[in-house]
């Protein structure tokens, strides 16, 4: 019996981003092509374009397969039994974390993040949103524990997202990688202050 | 009577940073070669070489005269008799304004802090330092005033620069352009409420 027509796209689409991450990782997104992909997956590289129509689209699509797995550790945060303040910690260490781990182990897929960054991919859009979300639920978590005191959930993630930039941003987190202060923990106890 | 060679060589050197900043204002830095710099001057590339040893030491030395502008803005709001909130919102308000008029006025010298931002030149970290004391010293003074209870305000100076890091860095500037929120008005109750 043949798979549905639909499933077996949307297993091809996978094999292609799963494939193209593992390229990009190795030789980087610039110097890989599309042919290359298309080799690996036995496949004409004119199939291949039959999903993606420029490797612009393939990019992006491994970019946000990176974000999906930043959103899966923060979801993981959010869904913890921990209190507002812990998660909170917990929610900039995850993302913070992660940036490092890619900067450090799988660099060229760290630049890729970065390329998405300083071009504003429209790919980020529901990242931010994902991270926004997350974060004023905590903040509200927080609220109904009665250790904060916030009118607007969202407007407060907003302002907590954007003061700590430098540990959620690829680019930043390498800009600021030599300045030890302030650490992490800092600038979180600086923010449960003013929600307090 | 001769001016000490001494006061001629300072005087050549400002002459040089100033005809550079016009030409980088007009065609770029990149676009502007030694010889553009000397021809305004009437004199030899040899006689600027003397000054500057390479053409990357006068982009270090227009940069350096941008920063030095925004840090005069910024001992400005220090000096000034006003309280200590209002001086947290004047200091911000001063560097973000320098960044966005030189971003819509002089969009080839911004270039030029874009370009010593993401190399991080050595000429800022004086800079760096200046926006650090003036905070610190800002934040000293709401302890004073009773309105702030801070242990160590150099710690907290730190902090609050960091987390306004979107509104004082000018790659971040452009790249936040979009967001309407989180205001500068809005990061700075966040501070003031944090300082408390």
């Amino acid at each position: 019996m043949r798979a549905p027509a639909n499933l077996k796209s949307k297993d091809t689409t996978l094999d292609i981003v799963g494939v193209a991450e593992r390229l990009y990782d190795q030789i980087g997104f610039q110097k890989t092509t599309v042919a290359d992909i298309a080799r690996e997956l036995s496949m004409s590289p004119a199939n291949v374009y039959r999903f993606y129509a420029a490797k612009s689209g393939i990019n992006e699509a491994v970019a946000r397969k990176l974000l999906t797995e930043i959103e899966a550790a923060i979801n993981n945060v959010v869904e913890q039994k921990k209190s507002a303040n812990e998660k909170l910690r917990a929610f900039f260490e995850a993302i913070e974390k992660s940036h490092l781990q890619r900067f450090a182990l799988n660099r060229k897929l760290h630049e890729l993040l970065v390329k998405a960054y300083d071009e504003d991919w429209q790919i980020l859009r529901p990242h931010h949103q994902v991270v926004h979300n997350a974060l004023a639920e905590i903040i509200s978590q927080g609220n109904r524990e009665g250790v904060f005191n916030v009118g607007d959930c969202a407007e407060a993630a907003t302002q907590v997202r954007t003061a700590c930039i430098r540990f959620c941003h690829p680019r930043l987190i390498v800009e600021f990688a030599q300045d030890a202060k302030p650490t992490l923990d800092q600038m979180v106890d600086l923010f449960i202050r003013a929600l307090a």
